[in-house]
């Protein structure tokens, strides 16, 4: 089932460089690794924001959050979620 | 180039019932035309709302707007519009 | 799954009494099936508010819309939801 | 009676680790206490957030302010209240 | 147990001005009454508004939400409800 | 005159707690002293927060704003007041 | 005592000219009265919008919210009330 | 020409206290220098809120800005500024 | 000088559509003049939504009222007015 | 294309004033050589604000994203970003 999510990063103005790089770093294997089995399906920049739109692809709630909450980046971020489901107007059957 | 953008319905409580279907119908025919040839990508309905969420792949800001503009529902749409671009850690090169 | 649904319900000024009292009364047949069944699993009224906090216990967002959308208040309702998953701290085994 | 509570945990970025763990074990226990006694009826996690929904059953407001303030991360949350109350359309006797 | 209730006054423009005169009669009739049997402990107006602040002083929340749901007026307001209790620095005894 | 005042206390999460202490015994003395002189008329805790809906009773505008901004925990909160005046439904006179 | 008065005013679109025209003329002629008079000190229009900004100089809470709530505009204007007092800086004496 | 300016206070609590007293000192004798020659127009106090209400008479948007960003305070800020004009139903020659 | 104004239109929904064309036909010859003569300078639509971005380079905030105020859609639009000035990194000099 | 750009700079009130004075320094050239390149359109001061609106025009939102976070800066500025397109009551051919 599909999750919409907004993701704001807010890195304290005062965290060493070596850490953000880290921490960074850690974030986009995550990632990536969560594309490649398919339960990250989108993963959008916002044009001029350090901040993302995502569509998670999960079995459940609680893989949602487990999924998020275990992101490097998670205390530094703002995060909403919103449910999606099929649009009675789309023609892709895999946007279900 | 890719935009989000988030549309929300609010027809007139005096609207009769089957202007209201007829304004739907074309709207529905629109919005899979444009799935059709690739310009609305995505569609999701935000569960509970009358309103949806859609990725547009168009090719200038004035497609995008002409394209918006045209839909029979846009008089009774509140809409938000968020430019977006690929994120450095996405795997799919189509996400651009 | 569970969802967190608050509704609250603007009927417009100038709706007859009778058709507004036949819309609650089939909203009210449909809440009291909807909780036998077990789908609608809470329901609580905001004091001093024509608003509702519910929980939602259902197998998919598919199902909550479907379900929400078909409650006769619903084109009178703004409505928000937020996916709820089980809490570490909970000790009860189906607050899941 | 029923009080609707939203909670927002924000813990400054440079507690130590040990300080929040230890703050985190109390609040674990104290909630698990207060569930067993009744008077912390659900807790749910909010799904993405360091947040959470709970319904509390206590006897008096000033029973429900001394339990909430009384909370090793109170300093550290943000907290919203509502009172509840019975819903006409509830068919659950304990759903006051 | 007390409540603190800000009530915001939306009469509709086109109601004709008896109805408007009769409401207001009604409602400064049940205000009073109400005041008179110490549920309806104090009301002010706020200065320069349509609106007031109340506190209230109930047996219950139920209570709380029927004695506000049968003014004339509450399908026109606007209301928020908070609940209050003792401060620790009050010196009053029935500020409780 | 009559003003509605409500207070949300913040202390810096590094402030050393025999400080806050300090702090808060100055306050709640002054705070006892205004409530004992009629100045300060109503003073509620807000269920489950940090703040106070307080109704000061003042020869001035200028008294109120001398007598808030002399608090000892003035800095460290967010001020909100609005100017009440008699309600025509009131029956208490002194609630003027 | 001073008191500074924004009002924003949204005439009903369906309003007959005629009426908004007499409104607008009475409410002219009450509010040059009221500034020969000096309770209504200052008023400007905030450029770009059918809404003003005002300083009141009043006897009293209540005198003011009788002279606000007296303007036949009234009705139809949202208003937000700030108590105003001297600012130590000022250099005016009769900007108390 | 007219602007209203209205200016929030936010000082960093650890700022040492005589670099705050020397901040405000040297705020105070320019907002009276300014005040003298008649660039600063009127100035309140927001009863119970470090904050002020101000009308700037300036020759030009750019004089506007200098003016409001030479002040010594104005890193700790929050600034809203509104152009004013003349009401069509002012008295007073000089608010225009 | 210049002004930065966004305009957002709601056109009532049961306008009819001659009386809306009509309207938009005058706006449009309106806009098209202070353009040709300097006040307009410039006029943008944000994409996706019935509003506009327009910078205004008029003598004095009176002809800036004056000019918006006239146009036969300012009844039906809400505007937001900022002034703006040279910003010290500009490199345009008719960007004062 | 157009986008209408707002930036809002908040530099941590520690940060030292050489750093900072070296911040904006290379901030300006950016600034003046995407001027000069034509990318950066506009850039207007919002008066009394330490903000600013500019205009870009960049081939893609993936310039416009790469342009912007580039900015020494970025880091320490909130930004929102509308697409802009031409206005039909347009007559300037560059304001596309």
């Amino acid at each position: 089932m599909l999750f919409h999510v907004r993701m704001d990063v807010r890195l304290p103005a005062d965290m060493p460089e070596h850490q953000a790089a880290e921490l960074k770093k850690t974030e986009k294997e995550m990632a990536q690794s969560l594309q490649q089995n398919g339960k990250w399906r989108h993963l959008w920049r916002i044009a001029g924001q350090y901040a993302n739109i995502s569509i998670f692809d999960v079995g459940s709630i609680d893989e949602l959050h487990t999924t998020i909450s275990a992101l490097p980046l998670f205390p530094y971020m703002q995060i909403e979620v919103m449910p999606l489901c099929r649009h009675p107007s789309s023609i892709r059957t895999d946007d279900r």
